[in-house]
């Protein structure tokens, strides 16, 4: 902040690229909000869809946006009307802003308020040295959090949150898709008393990967026998819960056909576009339950990954590969579409 | 019975419509099996596919087998392992039959049962003087219970099994198809509490039976604009629940397109093939629960719909619109491909 | 607002009484508090026993507090960080003030946050001219929601949530206790879809006031073979659900003792001390789910109670006995001691 | 069975002890049910109860009865009705028998139906060299399961349905009483995805094989300062979970106390006789649930305790202290009273 000014970076053109930027002045806040100092940002999958300029991110985000939702940092200034969050305090965040006055947001589902804004893709996120939020979406960290784990508390809480919704306890587990959120979910899914948990992915590195995080059975899922070899472990019967991390139709399809009649489905992966589902035998005569899974439940989730987070049950260590400074943006959007890097993460300020 | 013989309606041959035979001997029982001479049958749009003789009967119906599973009847003989059903009783039948080993049966879900036996489909129903199945099928009916009512308690069943999954008490709730099982649920969803229930149609004389079964609004899924219509209704938020009975892919992306953030939605018309859904848009961002309906849980929905029926608020006069001898088969099928019935009975014995 | 002083009710001295004082103030308001000039407010069985000055009272209750939490009003001021509530607009207000930094504040359980503040006992209350609030404890209220009823939201949320606590949904209910939360109770429980609602009451006419309301059947309880009174109803299995507004020992014991095996009991009223129960047979054997009640979900039980309040579905007249200003307020706690009123209402400002 | 004899351990007079006699027929079977041949029957707290006679078994129990319910043993011969069970397989059984035709029996809670019949305090139980149940009741073996654990799957079974029925998973949970029920539960819920898992009991050894068990802590309960220990353990905020196992007052006051708001107590421990319980201040205001735990749920809890068996989480060497043959019944019962024992089991034929 030497002179107000703060280093960002930007999706400043409707082309594939971000820019890192010297903005004139930290980001102002109201009466009820906060001002953190960011210390450590993590890159997200949507991060990467807004560098590319897809077309979801052409359609969503305005230009000029600072980029980034994952963070923690120090509570640098509060508003006059702010009094449960105080400077210097060490916060990670909730990027989904509810409304405040919609049904949903008054009544604990703020995630999914229809009038959502998220940092970092519909307002200014935490790329940056500084980033403002209101009070409400600061979360005051435990001491025996690192500063790694809660800069990723929003991934570690999507995958939370599938799982919780599924209710893994004493039941068999599939988790399609190995990536970041995934291994998060196999790891959970564990904590949360999983009778048995198998990880999918296309990638033989990934399911070693998952078998580190905690999973008993790794079935490689460009395999065209894979739906059979999940149900094969399971006895026949297929698992009990399918907690869905890839957004890809041959997982959705695959997993639908795996899961057990009267299990559940936890969806989380986004697919591209509209998918083809036989919904008469893979959700109706099966009597699945379907549950879409969006954002963290505020702060339900949160107070559950801080639990795991304690528990000391999460490899943080494997799950963060790579610590960069900002400047080295293109290396670290590289790494991510490399998919040799997990959670890649930006070292933004000091402690 | 005169001399043993038995009057059926039976699929003989691997092409449309049914034959009227006069079959040897009246079923055989085990020990544990109940002899039910039936007095009504109702016909079920399964039935009528059998009848037509389409793509999924062909694949999945046994030639020669004896249609139907709705009904109603008097105990003739019981096996002599059976006590606690007694000839001569009144009783109407659970036609699913669970192989009562499995997990799913043994936890009170053989509606799903993986190797599921129905009558009328994998074998002989009840569409003739007499029909068999274990007495664990069996349902001793209320003497307060009309016999039509009785005749239909299993598609009463589907739809208080969707209405009661969905958890419609104090919820805004919109039905998409006013058949005989949407109808059905627009009452069952008054009853059960909902606070405003919404039916939907391609058919105006359908939307006019819905509001006299208990809608509150109507909207004729025609037109172009229904997902706003039934938007509007609900002051701009959309149903919290949606109970899907047609089937049909328009209904299904529009009723999901309608239904809230949040919302449930209950899955029971059968679609005839892959349907394209927008999984990001309409159940994952949105926060959905989806539940495939199948069947009828096991005593659970019996009761409810005891309970249902004998309150009263169900105008059977009206669901049920002609009632017919076995022999006028050719006509009932008619009767309901045309769309003017909505539920047509066999009569077959006499009580 | 004459010279800026201020009418209240307090409790001034520790001894049986209030007092209508002159504050020489009205309540100062923070930063993100909403000032309430105070139109209606109504008297709860709780203020009755600060006005006796109960050992509950005298335990927990600060001398000079001015009393009272059930109101409607309308926004005379805000402070700076409010944004969200405006001037003019028309309100009620939870009067529990969570202290929101704790988990049960933050996943949607302030209602039972360890450190509550409720205004009226803890701090100052609402018959005053005016009460000060966070804002998040306001509800604006729709247009359509008469005044005296936007006074009774508080006592009407009690109701609705015990009831839908107890999921009564196409179930036999017992309510033991027919005052004012006893009787909205029954109206609450028919709109939410019961199969049947049995109401008890030791007074006649608090029965046929029960009646009134919907109860579909009433039972003396101070007869003593109430209890099989009960369960004659329900064919002698015992209703499904229990919702006990009266706190009493017997409505306890007998309650539970009616109870069905495998039933739901939603308990509110509040025992004057311990209460023997017989934890083998009325709950352990019987398999039965006791729900402890207290105060109302922030905001899920306030949406609920509009909607039923918009349903036309509660006879308000009949609920609200007596309004009386202010001054007249030994008139008013004298007419809730003689039991012949309902609800009593002071009226303090114009709209 | 030379000549058709069979020892077994009955009820005799009222008085207490039991003898060991010689009966001239094994149990005579109908066309359901099905003759076990005992090879192992544990001995439960119950038994002890008749052993003493005290009041409960005096008022229940018929003399001259065999008493026993906990075994494992081989099909001998089956009825004629019987096709799901052969002869030959090792099993073991649910020894509540419902009465089949109500509604809780056919809702899947039969363990709670109004007419249970259980063996060995109702009708002829398994100390005994043949047990006969109905078909419905016996549960087949998977090959996996040793003898003297597939012995108390009933005990297993109540643990299991306590710690099930309180959901948990990620959350802190209490277990007083360390008894065998108590040591299982503790096992159970780490299983099941408990965060924390706090044990008491009076008996200090007993907490040692809580910590063997699998408990964070453990808490002696006969020190006064018990319940502030907890709550200290768990922050100051309490369990999230109470499963209480010994039934004694203090227990349930101080797990009450104990248990944080909006917390749920899960009761299977049974009182002698009423507890006086502060209903305002443990359950109400505290917004608690509260469960009462009987027998197992048919099947689902006997499906889980299989999982739990088969993941090799429980210790069975340390649970099963002590196997006799049935001629030392006096000093089985006499471990039992000790204290020094945990589950003692009578081995009766061979495999």
């Amino acid at each position: 902040m030497a002179n107000g000014t703060m280093a960002a970076l930007r999706k400043s053109r409707p082309a594939p690229g971000l820019e890192l930027d010297t903005m004139s002045a930290v980001p102002g806040i109201g009466p009820r909000d906060v001002l953190v100092a960011v210390r450590y940002a993590g890159i997200c999958g949507t991060d990467h869809h807004i560098f590319d300029w897809d077309e979801w991110s052409a359609n969503r985000v305005p230009l000029g946006i600072v980029v980034g939702h994952e963070f923690t940092g120090t509570v640098a200034a509060v508003g006059e009307g702010v009094s449960q969050v105080t400077v210097g305090q060490r916060v990670s965040g909730e990027g989904h802003i509810g409304c405040g006055v919609c049904e949903l947001c008054r009544t604990g589902r703020a995630h999914i308020c229809e009038r959502i804004d998220i940092i970092g893709i519909d307002r200014d996120g935490c790329f940056a040295e500084y980033v403002a939020m209101p009070d409400h979406n600061l979360w005051v960290l435990d001491e025996r959090i690192p500063d790694l784990a809660a800069a990723i508390m929003d991934p570690l809480g999507n995958a939370m949150h599938a799982v919780s919704a599924a209710q893994v306890s004493g039941r068999n587990v599939l988790v399609t898709g190995s990536g970041v959120i995934g291994l998060a979910s196999v790891a959970i899914a564990q904590s949360l008393g999983a009778a048995r948990v198998i990880a999918t992915d296309v990638d033989p590195h990934r399911l070693e990967l998952a078998r580190h995080f905690g999973a008993d059975d790794v079935v490689l899922s460009s395999d065209p026998g894979w739906v059979a070899e999940v149900r094969g472990i399971t006895a026949g019967e297929g698992p009990d819960v399918l907690i869905e991390m890839s957004g890809h139709p041959d997982a959705l399809s695959g997993g639908f056909a795996a899961l057990r009649n009267g299990g559940t489905a936890a969806l989380l992966g986004l697919p591209k576009s509209a998918v083809p589902l036989d919904l008469s035998n893979d959700i109706i005569f099966k009597g699945a339950t379907v549950l879409g899974i969006n954002g963290r439940i505020v702060y339900d989730t949160w107070y559950a990954v801080e639990r795991f987070l304690l528990s000391g049950q999460l490899d943080l260590d494997a799950l963060v590969t790579d610590v960069l400074p900002l400047e080295k943006f293109e290396k670290a959007f590289a790494l991510i579409a490399s998919r040799t890097a997990l959670k890649v993460i930006f070292e933004i300020g000091a402690r």
